[in-house]
């Protein structure tokens, strides 16, 4: 187990050390889940004021807390802190690289330096994997598909053919990248012939998709998934959509064909948009909202998606509908009163 | 093919036989999709009903009817009695625990006996799984990892490094136990910054998830899913989250992270619950829920999650709408008149 | 990469050609993404107005067209011109059928002629392959199923015990079928007791089902997906449902237990459908509906499900609700003021 001092955490940190310099703390902690030697990381003042229920050892506060703890070390960005100190405690373990014996690789496929291919992956011909991937146990990359370098495709995951994905992309389990898009075409009546689906999926640098996502290919071209988009679990991407860089989509939402969403757009969870929608850059969209229309800029909500001031007026005002059909059918009597009927 | 006399499973069901006892029945089906040879368990009175119009060729009935089944078996519970006639009809078939050649099994890993490993399954170092368990082909279990004592792993899962299971538990196809929670931190404008997901997932006893779900290990400390919980399939679990014992969660739910759900909780299909949201114990959330702050107990609905009483009635309005603005600018009318405007 | 002329590609659809019939074109696109030498489809005149803005060689457009793309073939059916061009440009590969040296296929299982089986699937005893199947890497298929001639199925998909799949069938990547119906009897007070899930999943002919699906199988009998059906990624469907032919279900709907869905019903995405409701065959869901009560057949909405007409007009007044009670208010003053009180 990995332990430092706080005199050498608070030099890391470039932070301000209160309290004993030679304290040992060998994790980093939550305040509520904190033990006696553990470092816990506070984020503001709202937090600290419970730094008395808390049983860590010493704490990182922000520098302008007038908090009591004996043992802290103060800084600008405790946030920021925090993910220093998540490196510093816990990095990740060195991997030497290795091509598994039961790893099935197409010797037509082409392989950078220091990769790592577990047991039960299969890599197809003509794939290319550049420098320092981590392609895990049981991920199928199929053919003609080319990986990036320092990628990291996490078991069981489903790589179509001819996928192509960018630089430090992590890709979590179980997600399916590049099946055929839903599209049919009722030719007879009432049977539905298949499109043939022969676009791919591309992905930028710097994405990282969750567990059981899936992001279906194009039908011609690419649906696109832009540089330094974070994707969430069970998100589905349908084809030709296009999601523009560093935009941010929570966990169980869905975005049809054809949609473009611009740069720097948040969907929160389980949201939906309907196909041929563009979001403008910088839109964010609240949880369980249905886009069904152009919108953006700024705040959006509600079924169907409207300003997000709107819809919080609305929708508080929905568990009222009784009471307001109480009031007009009162007004209709009381008006009907006065007129005399 | 398994047969039984109805003398043999009224002894066994503890119930009151009326018809031929030495009639053998060979399959437990539901009344509609019964043929002769089947025997039907037929819940309530209602249901009891349509007895004429099943093939079955005898039925279990409750004991308060007046049906008039020739063959029949009358039970105080015919629920419970389902339940143990599929057990008596369906027995689990004996495995012989077997670790299949083409499993990759670390040799630091700690295996009880009575163990069954499927093709494929990778257990990686460091792994414990203790007696009785069933891993099933192409299982992916990560280094560290604990599996309780007869627990059974569908095939196609993925178990990330530290992650601990319980005792019987059951994990359907394609789940993903482990991944990252999903945190970032925008410390430069508009760039995002991954934090490092350092915590795991414990799983307690006689928990059983369904297929295709996804549950995140925890950024400090753990996500916890708590004992004797059921969860369907492709439901969401987000980081640092924690599900109540016996709580029930349905198809396609998706918890944000830091949610505390207390003990009973039921949330139905498609629900969703935002961030550092508590559940108070036994509360019970309806079908495509959103819940967006602390409640319960008892019943709720809705978006924003109310109680199910105003759900009902609000939801019951909204397509009066129309018909509600009609009525308001019709009063706005009759009340202009009467003051002459 | 494969090249034709527009007067080859002129006969092939029986269209009329304007323009070089030499000209060689090597790809199909949208008119957005095509380059030079590229033959791009219009399917009708609002996109034949935007012609000039594509770097496409050629165009395929309506008969009725007026557009002045020099060259040019007109069909009567674009749509179906361009599943028949994709068929031209893009022909499935020949595979030569193989059963990897890598693949578990037990000696009890029986394989028809012409079978493609990957690295990594295992085929598990008493299972039933008809001709021509393939089936990718990873694959699992529990023992007894059987699966029909011409299908496909795709890598790290589960397919459960006693699965019956038809002809001609689509399994994309990571999809779950004939995992256990989510079912339990409280008999304790909080403790749940599992329901032995023994039924089974059957799926017709010509189905082709999305990515990471689950389909459960039937407590007793059989879940049923019959022929002709299209479902889209991360559908969830629960046991002892029926989806009637040719039905279309958009990704992320979840289909609760004992649903009947008559033929021809389209659900679009994210729907969900209580349990033991029943669509009338040719029913049309909007996207996020929920469907509580048995409706249909025609156009449906909202939640709770609504007629589409009436939907929209309350969804529409939705956001006008605030306005709604300040006018209420309003009247509420004047009419007192009326009443001098």
């Amino acid at each position: 187990m990995k332990q430092f001092s706080l005199a050498n955490i608070a030099e890391y940190l470039k932070g301000r050390l209160s309290g004993d310099p030679a304290l040992l703390v060998s994790r980093i902690m939550t305040m509520e889940e904190a033990a006696p030697g553990d470092l816990a990381v506070v984020f503001d003042a709202r937090a600290a004021a419970r730094i008395r229920e808390s049983q860590a050892s010493a704490f990182v506060l922000p520098m302008e807390t007038d908090s009591m703890a004996e043992n802290r070390i103060q800084v600008a960005r405790p946030r920021q802190a925090l993910i220093q100190l998540l490196h510093l405690f816990y990095p990740e373990p060195d991997k030497t690289p290795l091509i598994h014996d039961f790893a099935v690789v197409s010797p037509q496929a082409d392989l950078g330096t220091g990769i790592s291919i577990g047991p039960g992956a299969i890599i197809e011909n003509g794939v290319i994997i550049d420098d320092g991937c981590q392609i895990h146990a049981n991920v199928c990359i199929g053919q003609g598909s080319r990986i990036g370098e320092q990628t990291e495709i996490f078991p069981n995951v489903t790589i179509y053919p001819g996928t192509i994905i960018g630089k430090r992309v992590r890709i979590h389990g179980g997600t399916v990248i590049g099946s055929d898009g839903f599209g049919y075409l009722a030719l007879d009546p009432g049977k539905l012939e298949k499109i043939p689906q022969v676009g791919c999926v591309e992905i930028g640098d710097d994405v990282e998709i969750g567990a059981n996502c899936t992001i279906d290919r194009a039908t011609l071209g690419a649906t696109r998934i832009l540089s330094g988009v974070k994707i969430d679990n069970q998100v589905q991407i349908g084809h030709n959509s296009e999601i523009g860089q560093h935009s941010i989509i929570v966990a169980q939402s869905g975005i049809s064909g054809s949609v473009r969403m611009g740069a720097h757009c948040v969907l929160a969870g389980q949201v939906g948009v309907s196909d041929h929608v563009e979001l403008k850059p910088g839109t964010m969209v609240g949880a369980q909202s249905g886009v069904i229309r152009d919108i953006g800029p700024g705040r959006w909500a509600g079924y169907p998606a409207m300003p997000v001031i709107k819809a919080l007026r609305a929708y508080h005002l929905l568990p009222e509908l009784p009471d307001l059909h109480r009031r007009v059918r009162e007004l209709e009597r009381r008006v009907n009163e006065i007129k005399g009927e």
